[in-house]
């Protein structure tokens, strides 16, 4: 059964309490939103996901979307649902009150955000399109792109896609051959086939504005030559109103693993009319920002399937009733005692939990470096936010997806073989886990942009965005105390973070095949860090609170016991990747083509 | 796209060249399964899994089961490929002689198997499930009843099944509810549902044989109360064929996450005509003959969608071309390179086909445990082989299901945005893959019963046979030789699997829950070390067939490389377990249940 309560209480701690000394200062615009009406909002939040989008997940799994007569049909109750959640506003919540937006910061807004993702993950790509793609057009449009489209796109009457993957190049966008051609009134005509275009066709809005990467005549080969296009479903009127069809038509929709309820179309464009977004053969760097806006947010997309199969699993632990507790039963007055009292699924149990508030306190970090890069007066700090933001989206998207998949995995364990069949909810959950380890870059291609460009850049400048603050707390924190075990054991794992730094950039710089060879283990290694860092200051926090008599103290005293458990459990593989990473390539590469 | 050939020259190493000097000694009535006999059995088979089972794979994924006016349908294509099956003689090929089997030795059938496994599970389950239950039958049966089932369960003529589980137990069968009343002529009558029951119901044989756990009207309570019966779907006339309707009922198909080409049913037996089979009360015992052999058997199915799910990967990672070298362009006339030439692509596919070929191994040792099991003519060699099995047997059915699915996950993310497409056929395999964890026993289950029942075991007689030979093998081969690195981390690992159980033992002697909470990193750490040294004993044949100038070279170099690389980059995960399993269970039995 998928159950769901968003975790309000570890939301607000990430808000309003781990990270209220996060090094970027004061942030000027946030004071509105203070800790009442965050508070609110989260709750009204919950409130929507649970009664509005939950009860759509699964009827949406099964029922997937249909391409009628040129139309793609999302599943029943969708449209309502989307009705409902622009008319509330959610679709403006985070977007910029420029354009009719509620400026909401993003440390609140990645909170809402996997509240969406939790349930129902295939709704949310609608309006996270959309809010992606309104992102790059205000960062790269004309003023005359921006008053005609993002005020319709920012209130949600309008929908947003990305159209960067064609059939044969996906993570090579250098191959793409959509053809822009340029016409005498400054618009382009644009004709091509696109592939994997999450929202290319729907019925929940009256028009889909699309951002499409094409190449014009006279366009340099590879990515140099790639330019990006706004190019409208239909054409808009004069008067702001979809007008003629565009020759944008949904061929075909892909029959995927999971994801059912989210229509992933082939587009073919044929002598559409576009708009250059940005400069000419600059579509790669306009197309990043709405990508690494898209990174982190499936990152939380990880989060959220992570924390929806946690809760369905947890639900199960505690209602089947399967065997005695190895220690005598606990229950004796049932049948049997429900399977939460074994330690296995307790294992499982845990590790999901520690995945899952590892991630939220460590998204709830990034998060408030977007904001502080975005709203902060001083140049220092903007840079320095810029720079772990850069540093952490890598690590965010490929981290929190694969553990996100995981815990959905480990969702199924725990139910057994009810986990397998339908009914349960929780094979959706692994199902639609899969693809945010894919799109958006696969998390290889994350582990690759972190050894590969994020590494070196400015002589290590960004690592010192993580490094510094996570050597400053280990200095300030060492000592006999009831922290100890914790932070020797982040200290030790810092250590091997630092010295696999260190073999990769030596390594690296001779042999680029060497940092390619360790990147997705030290992708990982540097992601158990980050959760270790996070773990340690959530559970100092928490020794503190309890220490002045809290009156919450179940929720102090369950967060540091988890973070024991991460500490004991997880952070050990840390080790391993460390080991793998020391032994280099050569194994790996050694076999000829002909020998797979 | 799904490829498959056998990896036949892997199977002839691991019959022909890696077990010969396994332990167990000559064993009679193996002489006329010579090298070119078994070797002919495999190409056949090869052959078969080839061309007429991989080509149904994807398109009874596709159409699954039906259930349609009480009979269950099978895919298209399914009952001609079962009569070519069954005419063809696979079916009867592990059988006894005496009931018209060929007799044909584990260690052949197990790589057979495996075949039937990569190319179409869903199918697979079919004659699967009748051969466990023919095993079962033969063991404890009647000779009335073996007259008059065995030789049409081996001939595949009818199919058999295993029901035990019910809506409310599946692990704890203690709690089964399903009636058996004694009748005057020595039937019972048998009344109950019964839920995931594979192949409960089908087109493909005219009669089922059903193996059903019941319970006698005045049976103890929990599991010491439980018999088993066979009930056939159609009541047997005098010539054997099938006659009358026996109340035996598929009321309803489960809708899965994968394996739909097998029929997973609900069943209703509604005074069903039944035979006992084995003692009253016994039922347990007796359905463990079965449960054992299949979990075997579904261990093998881990390692035939792993084969596959590699396969299919190593061909698309050749095929697909996108970005460039690291190193510079390797194909400079193409319009890019093939992915497999990135470093973690390499990654993959290595981890892939170490698990392949590690799993193979040690199966393939196991396989020769059941052979001397039953064969030998010397009882300590007997005695030996039985230990072997029984404490390898949860080590295969978690650690091959395990990495099973991790290399069908691989596939997908080899294949990037196309592997989460059906047509791909590699979301297929991490579907269906995702059961055999499940099934059989869940692999947590298979771990408490390693460290809860093996471990212990006759004072710890079990380990001794694997702990004998890998202790004597690091003695016979320490020194400064080439195979030194891999003595080392063998011995490393070995140390660190000697401390674990000594651990686990005692305290799980103090308290059940430290066992438990253990349990399953000891199991993948246990799996680790006995894939190290198959992977060392590999090494080292292969290293002297090079030294000795075979013919071969490529195969034994592969051998060695991918020997090292499990060795550099996979056998360190033990360093990871160790220090999970030291931690013990406090943190992970520390929170309250409320607090999930």
């Amino acid at each position: 059964m998928q159950v769901y309560d968003a975790p309000l209480r570890d939301m607000r701690f990430v808000l309003d309490e781990l990270w209220v000394d996060d090094g970027f200062g004061d942030l000027p615009g946030l004071s509105e939103f203070d800790s009442e009406l965050t508070g609110a909002i989260l709750e009204e939040a919950a409130r929507f996901s649970r009664e509005v989008l939950l009860p759509l997940n699964q009827p949406g799994d099964l029922e997937g979307c249909h391409l009628e007569n040129g139309v793609v049909r999302t599943p029943k109750g969708f449209k309502d649902a989307y009705r409902q959640f622009t008319e509330s506003g959610w679709s403006a919540l985070a977007a910029s009150p420029e354009w009719g937006g509620q400026g909401l910061p993003e440390r609140v807004n990645k909170l809402v955000e996997e509240m969406t993702c939790s349930t129902n993950l295939s709704f949310g790509l609608y309006p996270g399109l959309t809010h992606g793609g309104a992102l790059a057009l205000e960062a790269h449009g004309t003023d005359e792109l921006k008053q005609r489209y993002l005020p319709k796109m920012t209130s949600g009457q309008w929908s947003g896609t990305m159209c960067l993957t064609e059939a044969h190049c996906g993570t090579d966008l250098g191959m793409l051959r959509t053809k822009a051609e340029p016409q005498d009134d400054g618009t382009y005509k644009i004709t091509g086939a696109k592939i994997f275009i999450s929202a290319g066709d729907h019925d929940l809005t009256e028009n889909i504005v699309h951002l499409v990467l094409a190449r014009l005549p006279d366009a340099p080969a590879g990515t140099r030559g790639i330019s990006m296009f706004l190019v409208p479903k239909f054409l808009p009127k004069e008067d702001g109103t979809p007008g003629p069809s565009n020759g944008v038509l949904c061929t075909a929709l892909e029959h995927k693993m999971g994801l059912k309820a989210s229509a992933t179309c082939q587009m073919q464009f044929e002598n559409s009319t576009g708009w250059l977004v940005g400069e000419v053969n600059k579509g790669m760097a306009a197309m990043f920002t709405m990508m690494n806006a898209e990174r982190l947010s499936v990152g939380i997309q990880g989060l959220g399937i992570g924390e929806a199969a946690y809760q369905s699993a947890a639900w199960y632990a505690k209602d089947r009733l399967q065997g005695r507790a190895l220690s005598g039963a606990k229950y004796p007055d049932k049948a049997a005692d429900p399977i939460i009292v074994h330690p296995d699924v307790r294992r499982m149990l845990m590790i999901m939990r520690a995945n899952n508030e590892g991630c939220r306190a460590l998204g709830a970090w990034v998060a408030r470096a977007l904001d502080a890069e975005r709203l902060s007066e001083e140049p220092e700090v903007r840079a320095r936010a810029e720079d772990f933001v850069a540093l952490m989206t890598p690590i965010v998207k490929a981290l929190f997806t694969d553990l996100g998949h995981e815990n959905a995995n480990l969702a199924v364990q725990v139910y057994g073989g009810h986990g397998y069949i339908w009914d349960s909810g929780v094979e959706q959950y692994a199902r639609d886990a899969r693809i945010a380890m894919i799109y958006e870059g696969t998390n290889g291609i994350q582990a690759l942009d972190l050894v590969g460009r994020k590494l070196g850049a400015n002589t290590g400048r960004l690592l010192r965005s993580f490094f510094h603050p996570v050597s400053a707390f280990i200095e300030a924190n060492k000592g006999d105390g009831p922290m100890k075990p914790m932070i020797e054991g982040l200290e030790k794992a810092f250590g091997a973070l630092q010295l696999s730094t260190a073999t990769i950039a030596q390594r690296g710089l001779a042999d680029p095949e060497e940092a390619g060879a360790a990147a997705s283990e030290y992708l990982r290694l540097f992601g158990l860090v980050a959760m270790g860092y996070c773990f340690a200051r959530s559970a100092q926090i928490a020794g503190l609170r309890l220490a002045f008599g809290s009156e919450d103290k179940d929720f102090y005293k369950a967060k540091i016991t988890t973070a024991t458990f991460f500490f004991e459990r997880l952070l050990p593989q840390v080790s391993a990747h460390f080991l793998s990473i020391k032994a280099g390539k050569k194994s790996m590469m050694a076999l000829a083509e002909e020998a797979f």
